[in-house]
């Protein structure tokens, strides 16, 4: 059996008890994704921040808040995985200092340093063994295919899937699967369903077929 | 026939197009304040930053993103109702500058700049006539009861009601109601739908029937 690893939805980076850094996410991507996996017969393993998303009740999820936990979680997970699908949207930055306390408004300005959060995804591309693969997501608003195959060559994915702002919080989806030559395999229109179903069926032929 | 109108949930200070700075709220004590509005045989209008909570049917609710939007329609509702219950957790600061294309990671730490968001309930306190009123919400984390009461002035309020980080994205809420002498009125715990039922008992007798 073919057991396939989703990061899902967005992670929060809190400053204090009450405000918190994220990135809009719904889950309803990884959702579309993992409903895919299963149709096609293999198991599914979710990692997943806070979303409202129902996902299937085949998938097993885990649920995590900070990138920290998302990289944690994931990493121990993927071990047992042949592949996975990093179509979660982790806050790539956290404060320097978290207060444990709600900071009081001043009537001033604040200053918030932020240091990056540990790159998910390039840390699971760097792990995989020869008989596993990763697929990324990058989410650009410009410049977006140079970005997407930078971002490819730099978390070390078999494919990358490029999608727009547009995609947030949306039923709809535009994506295009890139390859890791740069070359843009397929694109797609429709519902995160069937954007789902249709990255699915690349990513069966291009890679569960080949490395199992 | 007595309007109400009830702020709820988080807003959104976007960074960029894909980042944002937000407080944890689900919407959930305001959907059961809402709900016991109606109870009451009262008219209601919502105010309510991203949530997926289902606010009841008879409701009028506008849905609204920043801080500055959950302002501008709280002010023009708030002309055609006796009365405000400030139950959403509107995010209180912003970043000086929003960038339109998303904020690529440099590999070092990011500084950002933040400066307060308008004081919504502030305003609306202050902008109050003779024959209405507001009912504030506190979170605070330390030192509740002082804050809660320098809010309240702050605010104009003539009840505050506060309440601890344990009710974010919690079922439940225990809180304390305060009036404009700092004296606690009454303390309730239990689910969000009897504290919210509470509440509006306690607004009932002091607000609602001394301003009809």
């Amino acid at each position: 059996v073919t057991r396939i690893l989703i990061t899902s939805g967005p992670t929060r980076q809190y400053l204090d008890p009450v405000r918190y850094l994220t990135n809009a996410s719904s889950g309803r991507m990884g959702d579309a994704l993992a409903r895919a996996v299963l149709a096609l017969g293999h198991e599914v393993v979710i990692v997943s921040g806070p979303v409202e998303v129902k996902y299937p009740e085949a998938a097993r999820v885990h649920w995590i808040v900070s990138t920290d936990e998302l990289l944690e979680v994931s990493r121990r997970e993927f071990q047992h995985c042949q592949g996975v699908i990093g179509a979660a949207a982790p806050c790539d930055y956290q404060p320097q200092r978290v207060s444990e306390t709600k900071i009081s408004k001043t009537g001033g300005p604040l200053v918030l340093e932020l240091i990056e959060t540990p790159d998910v995804m390039a840390t699971l591309g760097a792990e995989k063994r020869a008989d596993q693969w990763a697929v990324g997501f990058a989410l650009e608003t410009d410049d977006q295919r140079f970005k997407a195959l930078t971002k490819l060559i730099k978390k070390s994915c078999d494919l990358m899937v490029l999608n727009g702002p547009q995609a947030m919080n949306s039923l709809e989806n535009q994506v295009e699967i890139m390859d890791s030559s740069g070359e843009v395999l397929k694109s797609f229109a429709g519902t995160k369903e069937w954007v789902g179903q249709e990255i699915l069926n690349v990513i069966q032929e291009r890679l569960i077929r080949s490395k199992s």
